[in-house]
């Protein structure tokens, strides 16, 4: 059952990496490859993957790919000589693409051995995946996986002779969840748990909140850099990327609702505001409320503008944010998506009624019809819109990966006692790390404190330079829970 | 020593104030009023002002404010019935302003005693105190003290025959200070201390970490709303303001250099990029240099533009930022000024040589002329521009105000227990009820959760609506620090 | 040749308008339609299409344009009674779509006789001819005709037996040219040509110049209103949209030099500004080029910064403003772009060199890999990049249409001696009737003058609104030639 | 009548003018400067002004003024060789400042012999026209004239025995009135007026109507750079600045009505809209509603908004915008103020009533009071905002000035026949090169045309860049009014 939202959900994710990619996609044959046996140039069949014969062009991928991802090969050279990944058996699953081919060439490079199951059952790159299979890399994943080849996968990178893993990297905790139902000793040897995913870090909440967490886990999701990327930055843009290519409406002077004014929606609302948009902005929260007065927009309730609205889009997080009332008093020709980060917000269901027409008028573009002839036009059928019907920059990926990999060395390095059976977010002084790591790319260039100013701050010139209580935080101040060394 | 720098520091402030009350100012006498005795119309003379005949002029100051100042009126209402200060006797130092006024008499309402003497020694207005120690509150203060009558006039509040306090509203630590000195054992009494100033709450987490700290102190200074409207909001407006009224330049096309990209300098930045300036971006953070990158700012090192630049503004709360050798490489007519923590931003005192000669061209506006002819513009000395030389909003004033209020509610209420001896940020819930009452002044109007929504998310229809690691904290997730009931 | 030039151009149009109707296109089978004897439901058999069997499709497609363009449906309504078109005999050459079905039916019910071909001899929607012919209208259009096809199709419409045309409607010039060269005698009975592209514009005014113009003719290109929307307000969202389908761009922190700052170029810098761009301006105007200095972006010359961009577009008009030189010196992954009004503002012929490859990426996507390994993203092959990669509203479509219909009915009924034999703006009053009929869409609501309003300003209660001179304009005020009565 | 509507307006300019200067003004003795007898130190009487003492005063104004004029310096450079105004005799009517003195020193550098006097009784620096004396200018002015003054002023200048004028540079047209009416035989010798003001403008375009204006005259006030400087950027700034100074206003979140959407509209729009205020906006004009709808503003009629915003700004140049009934209407506490080109926009004679009350709480801001309670907050009393309380940027001075002195230039050297008796716009040329002449201050790098890219746009090299129909024009496209040969 979570299984099945989760492949929803990634396979809209997939779907949007796929614009980028799906050039290269090629289907040779049908038979299974678990029935296939398959080695690679060097005699090695510990994998199990498409096609090893695609191998030279998903290496082209993976080239492209890492010219875009300047952080980790820094991070390869940087860290190289020291290795501080030497003797980690990281065993991930991931969506498998090229960019993550980097991050795992990378964990390669810093010492650690690594095997790979993908995390979704539609968004391997075979081609990729070929690559890395032919580079030496136990992979086990394909394109169009059965629920079955989904966990006879991973269950390839865990039960495995002779190897066992001591870290793990998640994204979404079917592979941390397959190891707890399957192999609960694993964890005697493993020295930590990343996690990317928002399900991924809920479930390892409440495992920690059961009590039954028995390793330190890091919450990669809510690192500052992270959020900001995923959500403002990438958000300004694809909302409009996202509309344009769905229903080429033009933005300007168009009346749009956004609901939500957290992250996400502070995003949509910029960027449709400066292509002249007017934008109400519906919130609970009172904080984000009077930061949507200050920042220039109308808050109303959603029942105040629904008549009136050309756009309405959901970035809350909640669900039934917009009911069946909702799209009924709409006016003709209205365009309904959904930015948030469930499939939730937009009670869809709602609109399957026998009076109702759908028609399909694009790919990811729903007409429904009222008997009056009122036509809504709804995007992804409620999906992430972002996902589902633009692109993720592969700068945002970089910024991920690199955190992963950074949050991989921190557990693993850690000396003894400094993180217990708990869910970590990142050090900041790590989040800084993968920041100024990705500062070339805008040819930005850092002041350096003086000796003196950092005495005058009481700052390390290294950093952290900002104190926990920074912005939002509303438990006790308390230094001691801030500063340590980071191995980096 | 401490002192003097608050003193120059608070004149600044009042400055600014003062733009908006400096018509309604009248020097009757030169008489002190320690040597006068007057009595209100009720034949109280607990009080020390400067005239108290000046009543009637300071209470349409005070009604004027309140206008102005809605979220304090509401609190008078919606908690009035209860009382929730009924028993609380606060001791008060702050500006003395019709601001203050609506504050103390709103406290006085909800049921509290107030005994208030000035935080500088220059920011009373006469009229106001005149109004309040008319209306009965014993008020000890006045425009124009010397240092002795500063002290004297706390003295006053604190240490009365039949009367202690027991609770402490302090902005700059002044009072607290004395108290601690003076007469340490009141501590036993007191119930908590609220702090508004950054000063008074460096002060307090000093004596937190040397073990001194004796009752719970609220930093209301870092509260998320305060904060983005002192900083973000206020900053985005005042930066322009403080630029127009001292130089008339016209920013269209003015090349720009802000050092520092905290809410200060994002407020700045976009303020100017609004009126079209280009903007170049300084910063040690490499976070907050990657937001400049992705609101379009070039991220430099001060002396990659400083040739070019028509315009420096300091906005790091560090020291040396700007020193005499960017000075003497800027071009002529290049404008300095500080909006920073600090008036160490800018080195000021390498300007002071004989070889260069100052002219003070306007109020708080010098021309420095180098041998050659070339002249810079430093604003109010590098002291704080946007207090030196515009106004705060009232409705700045007025969350700070109503954050205040409910510092001392929460702390006078809080169950055995709550708060122990150390410095505690405001309960997010209290932030939030702080905006929800600004709101009115917008005509915004807050949704509320349904309840299977509260449900779905697993939070309280009324608050706090984030979690507490929300955007920035790097402490483990705990949420038992988070939730519990609030007064109101 | 001109044809080429003029079908090379319009196929890229074409491929815009294509995204949001390729889902209807179907093609049956490989019979030209010019050896196809095709009857309507009626028994008409005036016209030459791919396949009436297509009408009700097409039918659809009309009216959901209908829906998008109210301007031409309330000028439906309000002028119907009246006819003014009453016997206008309406040749057309336009590219036809649904919208151009709407403009044309539009016609039919103001009274006018219509006969159509395509300008371009790709762009043709067949199932819309489909029901153009279906409902009795003359078309001579299909998809993928042949040069000899295009002419063919032309002729049909102005070589009939009994029936000779009194209005042109053009689209590039290539109708009226046909008439001048094949039945110059024809101009006696024409009272106007009605002109919408700049080719077409152009080629008139170079008659006029010639004294060979013997109707007068309406420049509609120029129109304000056309304008506006042509450039700035959908280059402002095009630039954004064409850019992302074809390389996923992040725009935050980007450099971008943007080659000209008229009202294309002026969008573009808007929109990339908005989405955290830093964005440099090379303009030969000092006009221009001080506008772009007081909105904020560094005026440069291109060889200052071609070394530094991550984007370059331009926007001039102009020939080879980015030559070689400009293109060897470009860093490894620029994106290189066109966006103004021919193709010749990148020297791409300069890039057909042996030393250089060039690798297809996506469609409309070139690297161009120099022998270091570096790679320049040339989009379009350098021609429009709004018209080749990204769809134009139709909105801006309406906008068009609707001045073209007015542009018909003013030569129509224009009294004898109000147009010479020369080209002519559409009279400022019929701009603004334009833009009044667009407002309904935004729930505008315009203010209108009291009586005492108009007489103090010296105006008609109903327009025009501004002098002839406002803004842009260097010849002597002459009222004379602003203010005369219009028809609606 | 006339005189004293003039007085009035030019009384609030110059209170703009004076925000920088007052520091600077000094009031000697109360003796007319009429009855004093002044020589300067070379023995030269031939002026008449306060006091020639102060020369040296107003000696260091100018040259502060010539920091930031640099367009006129350069122009007295690059034209002193060939003194282009050799022979000229010019006679001024203008604001006698620091600016002014900075265009009197460029035309006598340029050849001219000047005479000058105030077109206003207060705006008059004292200490500038004391330095032009002493420098050997005939001024005849002072702050603080008569009316009587003012006109013997005039005539002084005019009427000299031994020396004719043969050119006029007027600033509201009272210097061309009464050479008309005391000595139109002047007019045989005169070569042209040069006229700056709207007033003026028209006053010569009534003349012209009547067929009574015998010399030609160029309108400097419609000049496209002036136009845009004047109004839309300098407006964009003022705005803000205005309200600031006058009540302390924040501007986030505030609800704002601007009426008229022209360049001075846009600009107040622009920047409010930046600082995070809600814009609506009033107008009659379809094309320029329509600008505003795509430019993201709410398009109304004044009263659907007047309850409900916070702040109502008059940009329209009509009378009557706001009248009673909305005055009525509004909420306590809001706003209200004018930037449009008359004070005429509020209808602020209506609120001269015996039930309400004028309370005036600092310069320039007045509270009217309604019977309950309500109080409007009115602005410089309904005259200009920005001319009464803000200040207008040298830069925007350096502007005109430099137009006026082209003008001068262009119509004393004009060959024969160019220039009819007819008022004149300024050459295209002339205004790109005003333009061009301010790039430096920017830094600006403009690009040239090569020899082929000139050719193929059939444009000369150095200009006019655009056709006269760029944009905004409606009358026929005549090429041969467009291009001659341009003295610089």
């Amino acid at each position: 059952m979570i299984l099945q939202f989760l492949a929803k959900k990634k396979l809209s994710r997939f779907l949007g990496h796929s614009f980028s990619a799906s050039y290269t996609d090629s289907s040779d044959d049908e038979t299974s490859p678990r029935d296939k046996q398959q080695k690679n140039s060097k005699g090695n069949g510990d994998f199990c993957i498409k096609n090893i014969k695609q191998a030279d062009f998903g290496r082209r991928e993976i080239e492209i790919a890492e010219q875009e991802m300047p952080a980790l090969m820094a991070l390869r050279k940087r860290a190289q000589g020291e290795k501080p990944l030497a003797g980690a058996k990281v065993v991930g699953c991931t969506h498998i693409t090229a960019q993550t081919a980097v991050l795992m060439e990378t964990l390669s490079a810093l010492g650690a051995q690594c095997r790979w199951a993908a995390c979704n059952i539609y968004s391997t790159q075979n081609e990729v995946a070929a690559a890395l299979a032919e580079g030496g890399f136990s992979v086990f994943a394909w394109k169009g996986e059965s629920e079955d080849d989904f966990w006879w996968c991973i269950d390839r990178c865990v039960n495995v002779e002779g190897w066992q893993p001591n870290m793990i990297l998640d994204d979404g905790g079917d592979l941390t969840h397959w190891i707890y139902k399957k192999y609960p000793s694993m964890f005697k040897k493993i020295k930590g748990i990343v996690e990317e995913s928002v399900t991924g870090v809920h479930r390892l909440y409440q495992l920690s909140k059961a009590g039954k967490l028995c390793v330190p886990a890091m919450n990669v999701n809510d690192s500052v850099t992270k959020q900001k990327f995923d959500n403002l930055y990438c958000c300004r843009e694809s909302i409009l990327d996202g509309l344009k290519r769905t229903t080429d409406v033009m933005f300007g002077g168009k009346q749009v609702v956004v609901c939500g004014y957290g992250e996400v929606g502070k995003g949509c609302c910029a960027a449709l505001k400066a292509m002249g948009s007017i934008v109400y902005v519906t919130e609970i929260d009172p904080i984000c409320a009077l930061q949507a007065c200050m920042d220039g927009f109308r808050l109303v309730k959603l029942n105040e503008v629904i008549r009136q609205v050309d756009i309405v889009i959901t970035c809350t997080g909640n669900k039934n944010v917009v009911v069946r009332e909702h799209l009924d008093r709409m006016k003709n020709g209205c365009i309904v998506c959904n930015m948030g980060h469930s499939n939730t917000e937009i009670d869809v269901a709602s609109l399957r009624t026998p009076e109702l027409t759908w028609e399909r008028v694009r790919s990811q573009v729903d007409h429904v019809i009222w008997p009056d002839g009122k036509r809504i036009v709804l995007l992804a059928e409620g999906r992430l819109l972002n996902l589902s019907c633009s692109t993720v920059p592969t700068f945002v990926l970089s910024i991920t990966a690199t955190t992963q990999a950074l949050a991989l060395i921190e557990l693993y390095n850690a000396p003894e006692g400094r993180y217990k059976q708990d869910v970590y977010l990142l050090p900041k002084k790590m989040d800084e790390y993968v920041a100024s790591l990705h500062l070339p790319t805008f040819d930005a260039h850092l002041t350096e404190l003086t000796d003196e100013q950092a005495k005058y701050l009481g700052l390390n010139k290294n950093g952290p330079f900002k104190p926990n209580y920074y912005r939002y935080a509303d438990v006790p101040f308390n230094p001691c829970l801030l500063h340590h060394d980071f191995i980096l």
